[in-house]
């Protein structure tokens, strides 16, 4: 029994973040990770820009078992969760480290799990949570362990969403550290409002269409649903129809009906980001129910056929993120006040509050039929994102100093990085699509969601993917190949 | 009328440093500079990569009449050093501005000349004198003034000696706001041990040879003054002959041997890095009285011939030092206490035992005849630098770090640089002398000393420094070619 307070919410208002809450293991099937590794920890400054003297204690999980003299090291550059969901989702790394005997290192990012760089906790120093400073520990643990193991060790960084980013920026930054990266579901292209082509909500939308394998009718009827809703919310009547056919917890005032609508809208998002082909409580979070296969396809289902009124469309359109939001099927009432973003993920949203490190806006504003299923949404523009960040954090962002550091302009300079995107997973609309370079590759898996290909495998696996993953080990090992060559010269 | 305190040293205890003293009047011709220039300011934060607020006033200097629509931005990345000095010597950026219709910038780095980040001075917030603060500095500058005169103006960034290496990192570390980078007398090999293969030390020697076009003799004898320097430090008789030899102001101690002698030395060090073909006051410091041209020839003159006694050749080597020490004739006598270096510059002296920025040790190290001309001298090691920081700064540096980031074995990674060498310089000792890919092109100005090629024309300049700046135009030309071809797509 439980209340929408524990459900999982991609929003940030209107504006979806790469943020997941994920359970900490990972498999349906019995599979290596937290279980086999070794917790440690490493002694890193807290801030590596300045010449203070503060230490915390940054956590990594160690497997040896595979690593061979002169084997690379498989290096996870963790993101915005607990460590342990890498180690025991990176099905990728657990895959291919026996053929070249690499050792596993899963690193934590600082200020999340167990890596915390005050003992008072995030907001007494989160002055201290940047990308150069989470990328500087890597770089300083990376550099420490190859002391340890072998001086020459090929380095090869992994990473899904915003890890993704991370291994790509590794390689950038830190090319005499790294060799190469996996970066998988990495939407660079985010950090400039010019990068992006192909809205965010346009392809959850897709995915709710025969494209993603969906009923085909299911995104126009999800549409209307969505006008539906706002009609209701005009009366007092209608708000509590509203109310009781969504289970809230409470009822819904007339200016509720943003929140609301962006509340049934994140369950969308959740299902786009998790449609997976195989039954998974990754985004879920929900361990002993795991969220179907193809979660939009099932929830498409309850969309599939024009209801002959609008409460029966609302009533399909509860059932439908009901696949995603109530799973369980314990969920006795959705507590919309938690619909508060900032009560989701405060760390995830001073980081958007502070590098702007999405740049959500302003491609990410649904902005309704035929563009996408949902409404006409206001734009989150610059001062709208200060008021939001100067509320919660008396902060506001550094628009653009991420994107000249690190954005795609950027990449070119670089090389020996593999972009792997699903055109299932709406982030992939900042992804890296082509390639750049003959090192700098764009892979693309057409009926995959978000970062699929660092799963284990599995039966349901659809060609596609095994394709890309097939293709990632080719090039870890030219890199590791032209790593030991340069480290002969 | 001055005592040594003014007087050009370029000694941390027994090692070298990069650090220059120098005229704010560059040219001994009359040359554009400061006079002709715009000094502006720009809010920079105090801290880039932490949410903290502060911010400072990072001082820089534009001239704007040369600037055509589309023409590139020369950029010069500020060193140590009042950034006056760099707008009035570097003539190889304002002899070409015109040929490519370039925007000229000068920035100063910060926490020198009026680039302070506290009011209260350096010792207040040096904790936020890094590279990566400066270089930060250095790309939001960048990333302004394209705005503010053409988004798509290719950028090249020039620099010597420190500022060189600053010039190289800014284009490996942000690609997309820096087009390509002349690197003059940068030794980024000094950040690693394994990479020096000459001593320092050796090449000063060198100079004091036919090899540096001086008498062939100089050098043996130089080294025979050292061992008398240190016979008569032996006895108290000695050392008043000592004293009133080199016109001391106080008297010498008995354990001051190694410092009166590391006096000398660092005269011998200024007239390498100075043996320009021209005469020029930029290493002396003195306007009124400019160092002559090739002074380490100069100053051979005097160690030509074998003197017949010990007193004879102590006289001779104190004549020597004086071409450089002395200009002026002026010096009544010189002040050993000055030679304390933290008296010198501090604030340079604090970045050496933060990121040990130049590593000085081991290979900065005189080991004695017939490997160069100074003496055996105590190897400056860890435990040693660690003593002397904690002593003046209560910090230790963080070895390695840096050379991790920016390092020799990061340059590969990269392209688009020019690093121009003199075998006259010292600092060619760490510098890149080989080509490392088609567009990391390493020059050689086998006559020239440190970064002679920054300077103005002059007509003493060698064949070999006229090709070398031809061939840096050339590759600015195709730099400006390239960005431009890309902006287009």
């Amino acid at each position: 029994m439980r209340t929408a307070s524990s459900i999982v919410v991609f929003l940030l208002a209107s504006a979806a973040i790469l943020s997941v809450q994920v359970s900490a293991d990972c498999g349906l099937f019995p599979s290596p990770g937290v279980i086999n590794s070794t917790e440690l920890f490493f002694t890193q400054y807290v801030d590596h820009f300045s010449w203070n003297t503060s230490t915390y204690q940054e956590r990594y999980y160690v497997y040896e078992n595979y690593f061979r003299p002169g084997g690379p090291i498989f290096f996870y550059t963790g993101n915005e969760a607990d460590v342990e969901v890498f180690v025991n989702c990176t099905g990728l790394m657990w895959e291919n480290a026996e053929a070249v005997g690499a050792l596993l290192i899963f690193a934590e990012h600082r200020y999340f799990g167990k890596s915390l760089p005050c003992p008072g906790g995030f907001m007494e120093c989160g002055n201290y949570l940047t990308t150069d400073q989470a990328m500087a520990d890597y770089a300083t643990l990376i550099s420490a362990l190859r002391k340890q193991y072998n001086e020459s060790s090929a380095t090869i960084v992994f990473g899904g969403s915003y890890g993704g980013m991370l291994s790509a920026w590794m390689r950038m930054r830190y090319p005499a550290l790294v060799d190469g990266a996996i970066a998988s579901s990495a939407p660079i292209g985010c950090l400039s409002p010019k990068y992006v082509k192909e809205s965010y909500w346009a392809v959850v939308s897709n995915d709710a269409t025969s494209f993603g394998g969906a009923a085909p009718q299911c995104s126009a009827n999800v549409n209307q649903a969505f006008k539906d809703v706002f009609d209701y919310m005009t009366t007092e009547t209608g708000r509590e129809i509203l109310a009781s056919t969504f289970q809230l917890c409470g009822s819904l005032g007339p200016n509720d009906g943003e929140a609301f609508a962006n509340f049934i809208q994140g369950a969308f998002d959740a299902m786009a980001m998790g449609n997976y082909p195989f039954s998974t409580y990754y985004i879920s979070g929900t361990p002993s129910h795991p969220a179907p296969a193809w979660p939009m396809r099932v929830a498409c289902d309850y969309m599939a056929t024009n209801a002959s009124t609008a409460i029966g469309r609302l009533t399909n359109l509860y059932n439908a993120i009901s696949v995603i939001d109530n799973i369980t099927q314990d969920v006795v009432c959705y507590n919309t006040s938690g619909l508060n973003p900032s009560v989701y993920s405060p760390i995830w949203d001073f980081m958007v509050c502070t590098e702007d490190i999405i740049n959500e806006q302003p491609y990410f504003a649904a902005t309704g039929w035929p563009n996408d299923m949902f409404w006409e949404q206001p734009v989150y523009n610059h001062s709208r994102m200060n008021e939001h960040c100067t509320k919660y954090f008396d902060k506001t962002p550094r628009y653009g100093v991420l994107n000249d550091e690190l954005g795609v302009d950027n990449i070119p300079a670089s090389s020996n990085i593999v972009f792997a995107n699903g055109l299932l997973d709406p982030w992939h609309s900042g992804g890296i699509l082509q390639n750049i370079s003959e090192s700098i590759i764009a892979l693309i898996i057409p009926d995959g969601a978000h970062h699929l290909d660092l799963f284990f495998s599995t039966p349901q696996d659809t060609a596609a993917v095994r394709q890309v993953r097939a293709s990632q080990l080719h090039y870890m090992k030219v890199w590791i190949a032209e790593a030991m060559q340069s480290r002969k010269k």
